[in-house]
């Protein structure tokens, strides 16, 4: 079976020009297939607040208007993915960035409006994701630049959690590639403390998830990341990683261990 | 060879939802290999003005600083790339919205700034245009929808006229194809009398050309429209129409004559 990589990488290295650029240039040296799937939040943030639309959440989540909508595919799929797409393309890596109506590679389902209605929010499963499209693209040698706006097929766009598009386009892709995904972002891994970058978790796994959630350790934005996480896991993904964005390069090219590995 | 369409979108059509879904229907009935370009100045017009940002123009031609590159890009290759996208794709035709940076598609050479800074603006001819990339796609039953943003292959993106794009596609593509290009907006045509819509010019060729710019029938917008209609003319494109976009489905499916054509 062929490899293919999935990176999926966080809001804060893409708010951050030098990191983003330096991310950009490990991500062009990676060899073989590979999907790169971007957030964007806080950039949406700010142009929401500049065009004075406040950003509405529950629980963590967006509630997202016809307004933000726009806004959050203005940003995600506009500026973020072609500055991204234009920056591989400088680093040789023939990009093409992608949103989920974009030949039909991610339909979702508007989420239930009950008991509380997100508005243009997209749910997705793996059977949401067209394994024969971004197959085109692989085997054509372009490396798909993944935004989190999907489509419902009636001809709406919907805002759909990155992290989950990651695991699901994972899940899809492991019935013709040996799948590794990997959670870049700022940190070193998952960290028993917060506040000391050296207190990486290596693994956690069944067993140590639940302790880890009862003291405290696992709590809020790493809680869905998580879930994604054993979700792949468990659904026939090769390996699932939380690391830190400059270390792509060491674990996928040089076999190095680094972050936290999620086990069954 | 094989036929290929490549149509022209104009702004006042984007602009106007139930224009624009009319004829995006219409676009996605088409027989056989089409290209769809969109501009849609207007809107990002709006969005400038909507982030205190004052479009500055030179001859018509805008300026194109860093703010303005970013928000030109949000709402071209963004929300209206995709919301054309999600609607083909809601009619059965499987679009994919994409900019000069993706996959390559077309790269660009910034403008000389002397004698004017026009600033991120991209200058393209026939080289510029990919034309195995863009055959990835035909040759896939995908249908590319082009956003008038190009890239210089060094990292940034630039603003580029759209019916420029048109044309360059046209006799790039003319190499494998018979290509039939058509520029479609609110009007019937050419117009001799610019009040009248029944007052359409069937054809402009070379000897008609040069007395219509004399006295006046031609001029502004129309000028570099016809240019470009021009270049794709006298460069083996079978055939370039200029005409009212509800035509298209008639003119191309039906063998009607609608519009002005415009000959060598």
């Amino acid at each position: 079976m062929d490899k293919l990589n999935i990176i999926k990488i966080g809001g804060n290295v893409i708010d951050d020009e030098n990191e983003l650029n330096t991310f950009l240039i490990n991500f062009s040296m990676l060899k073989g297939k590979k999907i790169l799937v971007h957030g964007g939040g806080k950039l949406a943030d700010k142009m929401l607040k500049k065009l004075d639309i406040i950003p509405q959440k529950v629980n963590g989540r967006r509630i997202t208007d016809k307004s933000t909508i726009e806004v959050v595919t203005m940003v995600y799929a506009g500026i973020i993915s072609k500055s991204i797409t234009a920056i591989l393309q400088k680093n040789n890596c023939n990009a093409i960035g992608l949103s989920g109506c974009d030949a039909n590679i991610i339909s979702a389902n508007i989420r239930s409006k009950d008991p509380i209605d997100f508005g243009f929010v997209g749910d997705i499963n793996s059977d949401s994701v067209n394994i024969s499209a971004l197959n085109i693209f692989l085997n054509n040698g372009l490396i798909p630049v993944i935004s989190p706006i999907t489509h419902d097929g009636k001809g709406e766009l919907l805002n759909t959690n990155a992290d989950t598009i990651a695991s699901q386009i994972a899940i899809s892709m492991s019935k013709d590639y040996e799948v590794n995904l990997y959670y870049c972002f700022e940190k070193l891994g998952v960290l028993s403390n917060t506040d000391d970058n050296n207190s990486v978790i290596n693994e956690i796994n069944k067993s140590n998830y639940l302790k880890l959630i009862e003291i405290g350790t696992i709590s809020q934005g790493m809680l869905p990341k998580l879930q994604n996480a054993f979700d792949a896991i468990n659904s026939n993904v090769n390996k699932v990683t939380i690391c830190h964005h400059t270390e792509i390069q060491n674990i996928i090219d040089n076999c190095k261990q680094s972050g936290t590995t999620i086990n069954a």
